[in-house]
């Protein structure tokens, strides 16, 4: 059996899903891979829960989850604590040679820890966007971790060490594809699609004849929204995926290089969370007149993504009701990658790219992919 | 400089694509993965041409694929042999560890030469169906390859050791997906789509309008088609797609087991190439017939595979002309996974399905991912 250790940051809804999945696939990872996934330690904000040698037993995993499930500290359970100090810390009590340290926060407070990680030759999974779409250097010593070579070259890519497949598209096999694209010396030229479950719903319904405040009321209430929608409907994560894969190109890019339309005026950016849902109204008349306006025309309105000659644009799109973004539906997401071998006709990746169970089904596979690297 | 020996079985259209592409990216390879592929043997039917120690160089290479080009063989260069033996000689010669084995060919010939490279830990890059389709004990033994963990226990699947991407669809990530939904636990209830770049040109010829016979006639002059016809029209070569898919699910299953329905009746079967082609017009009015009927009903015709609850169906079908399936023009591919995490929405992949350029690509990619696994 080969055993991989693993350092889990963040127990939010991805997290938990993960640490389930592990839970219900040890069998079959046992008898099918002779593998063994020990969770050594899961840290949050607010505490962690470590147990080194053979990590969290099912019983405390599944205890765990659902002591945070039910809005409970790491740190209230037996094995918690609060005191464990910086997540480098853990990392250096609970590490060892082979551990994968898998980031499924949504926070760049993570960054040093995984440089961290990095510079003790762990290999790294993540969920999180923010460590690859703050400054260039960070997304480059991360992604090309393990660089040193035995006669001390540096390699700008190292793909038996780090993964990051569910920061775009959940579990869409999209960073996967465009990395054996260039991997293999194709050119890709564009690349373009959907990147947010989110705005895709948001789309919908406002295809459907619904009200734009209606349609994100509901979407907020039912949690497919971060807790201030405007971070979806700003576009900003959208951006930040269009960035990681411009980046996964070779392309050096900030985030501000991104050329973003939101889906609210200005104005609206100070509001607070309840003034802003209550302003929402304001805006259905200005919607529903641009989904008409494109109905009239045999079109639909698309939150799109555009990543072409070293330029990434992202925003409102009018398309064809006909073609593949339009016609596609709900949380689905569609990328459409332009290359030398994929011309004219594009190579497409198109389903569900949203939701905590295809997020951490991504972050599994990216996992169980490390096990058989360098 | 990580180095990566390769021995390559087969220098056709794909084999010498191959070559062109690793020549073309070595600066590539080297400054971003710093990784130099050494070509220590290509071999085919007819000869081998074998360099030990850092492999054939460039300019060899490119004389070496041009002889190919204008007919000659292997054995006419002055690297070349027609001596050299049997495969396993050559791999026993050449091989080293760390070494893959790419097979380019199309024959079920390989196959002791492929298991002979497993016995030694290499790794293998299989763009040949053959092997993976005759005995499952085969197609186990390969994938399964370098088995053995410390403690003795055998594991049935090994993805640090053996890639089949170029296997099906070309160079469309569809078993990179399909090992990473595997991977993560996921469960694929079913596989749809078309495998096939040639049928898919002949639907999409007499979707237009075209007949059977001028079609198939065209792509055969074109090279589009296997030099018998018949190898493609009769559903075989998707029929050995459908079952690597299903074999790549844990199912154990033969070829005999997969229902296939052909494009030419029985009668035809045991013609010369030549009778063949002549009696083509015969059919011509049967498929002008099928296509007209299911274009009355806004249907088109296309040549599917369905794997399903343990039983694989190749044959023509009719769909929905606005379908995905329906939309699809030309040599592009489209496969549907449907499973726990991408259910009912499934996650769709979709481009060129064929072509020398685009297969090659994938058995590149396939190389370069096996020089970060164990």
């Amino acid at each position: 059996m080969q055993e991989m250790p693993i350092i889990l940051f963040g127990v939010g809804g991805v997290g938990r899903a993960l640490i389930r999945q592990i839970v219900a696939n040890r069998q079959f990872h046992a008898d099918e891979f002779g593998l063994v996934l020990h969770l050594l330690a899961l840290c949050d904000r607010n505490g962690a829960a470590i147990e080194l040698g053979h990590g969290l037993d099912d019983v405390n995993l599944i205890d765990l989850v659902e002591l945070k499930e039910e809005g409970g500290q790491l740190s209230d359970h037996t094995l918690g604590g609060a005191d464990h100090g910086e997540l480098a810390t853990i990392i250096d009590m609970a590490g060892r040679v082979g551990t994968v340290v898998v980031d499924c926060t949504a926070t760049e407070g993570t960054v040093p820890a995984l440089l961290f990680s990095r510079d003790r030759q762990y290999k790294i999974v993540l969920a999180n966007k923010k460590p690859l779409t703050t400054d260039q250097e960070v997304f480059n010593r991360l992604t090309q971790a393990g660089a040193t070579t035995e006669n001390g070259d540096i390699t700008p890519r190292n793909l038996g060490h780090c993964r990051w497949e569910a920061t775009v598209g959940a579990g869409l096999p999209i960073i996967a594809t465009l990395n054996r694209l260039i991997t293999s010396g194709d050119h890709v030229e564009r690349m373009a699609g959907t990147f947010s479950g989110t705005l895709g719903y948001v789309m919908t319904g406002l295809q459907m004849g619904e009200r734009f405040s209606e349609i994100v009321g509901e979407a907020h209430r039912q949690g497919y929204t971060e807790p201030d929608p405007r971070d979806d409907l700003g576009g900003i994560d959208v951006a930040r995926k269009a960035l990681i894969l411009a980046r996964g190109l070779g392309w050096e890019m900030e985030l501000d290089d991104v050329t973003v339309e939101g889906l609210y005026p200005e104005e609206m950016a100070h509001l607070t969370i309840p003034d802003f849902m209550a302003a929402l109204p304001e805006l259905d008349e200005f919607f529903a007149d641009k989904v008409e306006t494109a109905a009239v025309q045999g079109q639909v309105l698309r939150y799109a993504a555009s990543i072409e000659k070293h330029s990434c644009v992202v925003g409102p799109v009018t398309v064809d009701a006909n073609s593949p973004l339009g016609r596609l539906s709900g949380t689905d997401n569609l990328v459409e990658f332009h290359s030398k071998w994929y011309s004219p006709s594009p190579l497409v990746i198109q389903g569900r790219g949203a939701g905590v169970e295809a997020t951490a089904a991504g972050v599994l596979a990216d996992i169980i992919e490390l096990a058989h690297t360098k």
